[in-house]
């Protein structure tokens, strides 16, 4: 199965793109070659899928449940008596409309954090994205609960053999005043031992950073330091309230991280997120848009956005998180981060891309594709999605949406009854 | 004329509404009523059109050609330069383009600041908006300056009698580093005679703070105030580094205020815009985006969602702006602002409303139509836009929108090349 691209705009050139089965095989202009299906990319311009490195996407069936609360009521009242309730079934279709919200806004391959993940896999299987899938993991410091959590992890690795090459497991504690010293040492050795992402999220409030040092003694990356879990396995998310000497520890042992501007700024966690900092220590940071219960949505172009509005107004400097390096936050990184061959368009990568429809007054003028990207356009730019080499979106329509808009709604009303 | 739109969303209820001329006439369920037109309301949520109440519309053909820029090396060599070649074709074809594109984000009325508002008049007669447009005034502090100003006042005011009911005549000083308090007293002077607004950008930056202490011995408002020219008539753009008693003297004036969080951020002029302070002392506060030189998108749904969470951020509360009152600031408010029966829907208001597609993502599910709006749509969700009682927008298409796409890019690209 081949795919020509013709005519589409590239770093300012209008070029030819070949995709071959699952990769970009050829990119230049006029290609003087055939295949089985023809795009015509003329008054497009083609990028590459956006990866979102933190959700939970099964949380879209919060969206707009219970904004504008303070953090404790939202979580104890609204969120969590929901999220016991939540079946096999209920998460499949958040996660399938998180898909399809994904891939309508440019997103080919996401990281997760989720209960019931195996549900979340089966939609990712059906709807064509790249993702790679943390199985939660959490004892609340109860010996008896970090066995049950060690043999939902030997179980769910074992039972993630079946899944298909798209889908990537992982581990994800979910942070470390949920998770025991003692499990994240066994989660990181487990991970070593598979070669498994372990994602975390670290350093998200400031009552996190206080807690961490009157529990601990240290503050959060110098207490994962002691307990010896650093390492470029390591995606931490949010990492907001680090201090520069943890920063240089970052980056000393490859550990990744992910921003979510959004998530931060509607909860309130924290505003001056380092990526300065951690760009020139050598830390690689990509971009999340977190779940939908904090952030309403999983667009990555308003993420972009907000990441670079949020650089600049708390550092107050104009010039910084420049347009080019949130483009790259949201692809190369994240491709990076996530050990793909992806986030770029040249031959060999895999062929993972969007085309932006520029016929819109966010693209008029067109003297910067990647400013008015960031700072004019949003997510409903985006024309078609291709993913592992097949077509997922075209003409911004996908297989199934009507149905799969409608499934998910009455889920989520159905699961608030329940 | 009559316009029936059948069996929408509005307030959570299904509703019909009745448009006779240019009035909203009847609003209920099931409307025994004919009309010369129906709209299929099933699907949809109706809400008041917003109400920019700070751009310079035809600076969209500046979109995306200078960003990531400190200040001063922004505006002396990448805008002014450009700005002094400006004709009225290319102010025409600027406001046709930002014309289209509130239409295609909601907006049915905006403030506007710029050069050669007749050209802008011209783009909005035919557009079908509502505008107040005001002349752009300033002295550079010398005498015959502010003697051309004056005439040039007298001439446009004058001009502005042969526009529609749909546009509305006020006066622009600029700032007050670029008025002399002597033109700022005869255009607020002006202004009374002639029942016209006054619009200021004021207290943007901390530079402009100090240098108003330096130069007047007095902070901007208290400066206003000795002038004598607080008044219900005066609109503040920005008004971000005020403190307590210089809201107080606004709110004693009755002088309205306008937040633009977007271009307070990309431009990094600060955060702290005191919402809650104003509200409480009575300020009336309207929304706005600023100019697409500045903010590159004129989008209200976005300009909500920023305002939201940067107010949430920077006050460390995600209790604060809540999507509700944000709602509000960006059409009641606004309306208010500029003194139109408008911003509401119910009957005897003006008939500038949009109807929202709420099949997609954003509103999927639906459980608070007010958050999905504010916190995970964007411009993109509008479907149908009625100003004036005539429809401007059906099924998201615009008439002629390829032709102004094509028209104004093109002036664009001429304008840097001259
Ligand atoms: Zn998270
Ligand atoms: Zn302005």
């Amino acid at each position: 199965m081949s795919i020509l691209i013709k005519g589409a705009l590239l770093r300012g050139e209008v070029t030819d793109i070949l995709i071959e089965g699952k990769y970009i095989r050829e990119v230049g202009p006029s290609l003087a070659v055939t295949a089985d299906s023809c795009l015509d990319g003329t008054g497009k311009a083609v990028i590459p899928g956006f990866v979102n490195t933190h959700t939970h996407a099964a949380m879209t069936l919060f969206r707009g449940f219970a904004d504008d609360m303070p953090l404790m009521p939202w979580l104890v009242e609204k969120i969590w008596p929901n999220e016991a309730k939540l079946t096999n079934e209920d998460v499949y279709w958040g996660s399938r409309l998180a898909c399809l919200e994904m891939i309508k806004t440019g997103t080919t391959t996401f990281l997760d954090m989720y209960h019931k993940h195996q549900s979340t896999a089966l939609a990712v299987e059906e709807m064509g994205l790249r993702a790679t899938l943390c199985a939660v993991a959490f004892d609340h410091f109860q010996p008896e609960k970090a066995e049950k959590a060690k043999a939902y992890i030997r179980k769910s690795f074992d039972d993630s053999m079946g899944y298909s090459k798209r889908i990537r497991y992982a581990l994800g504690p979910h942070a470390i005043y949920t998770v025991s010293g003692e499990l994240l040492q066994w989660l990181d050795e487990f991970a070593n031992e598979n070669q498994l992402p372990l994602h975390l999220h670290l350093s998200e409030t400031a009552t996190e950073v206080e807690n961490s040092i009157r529990q601990f003694g240290l503050s959060p990356v110098r207490y994962l330091y002691k307990l010896g879990i650093l390492s470029p396995r390591l995606i931490l998310a949010h990492a907001i309230w680090l201090d520069s000497d943890e920063i240089r520890m970052l980056a000393d042992h490859g550990v990744k991280v992910v921003h979510n501007p959004l998530s931060n700024m509607k909860l309130a966690s924290g505003m001056e997120f380092k990526y300065n900092e951690m760009r020139d220590a050598g830390v690689v940071v990509g971009l999340g848009t977190d779940g939908c219960a904090s952030s309403n949505n999983l667009d990555m172009v308003e993420a972009m956005k907000f990441a670079s509005l949020l650089g600049k107004s708390w550092r107050k400097d104009p010039e910084a998180m420049p347009a080019g390096e949130m483009v790259r936050m949201a692809t190369a990184n994240g491709a990076q981060i996530l050990g793909l061959n992806a986030g770029e368009i040249k031959p060999g990568t895999l062929a993972d891309l969007s085309l932006i429809n520029l016929k819109s007054p966010a693209f008029t003028p067109n003297f910067n594709l990647e400013s008015n990207l960031v700072y004019a356009a949003n997510g409903s730019c985006i024309d078609t999605v291709i993913c592992d080499g097949k077509i997922l979106m075209q003409d911004a329509r996908v297989a199934g949406e009507e149905e799969i808009l409608e499934k998910a709604a009455a889920v989520a009303y159905d699961l608030m009854k329940r």
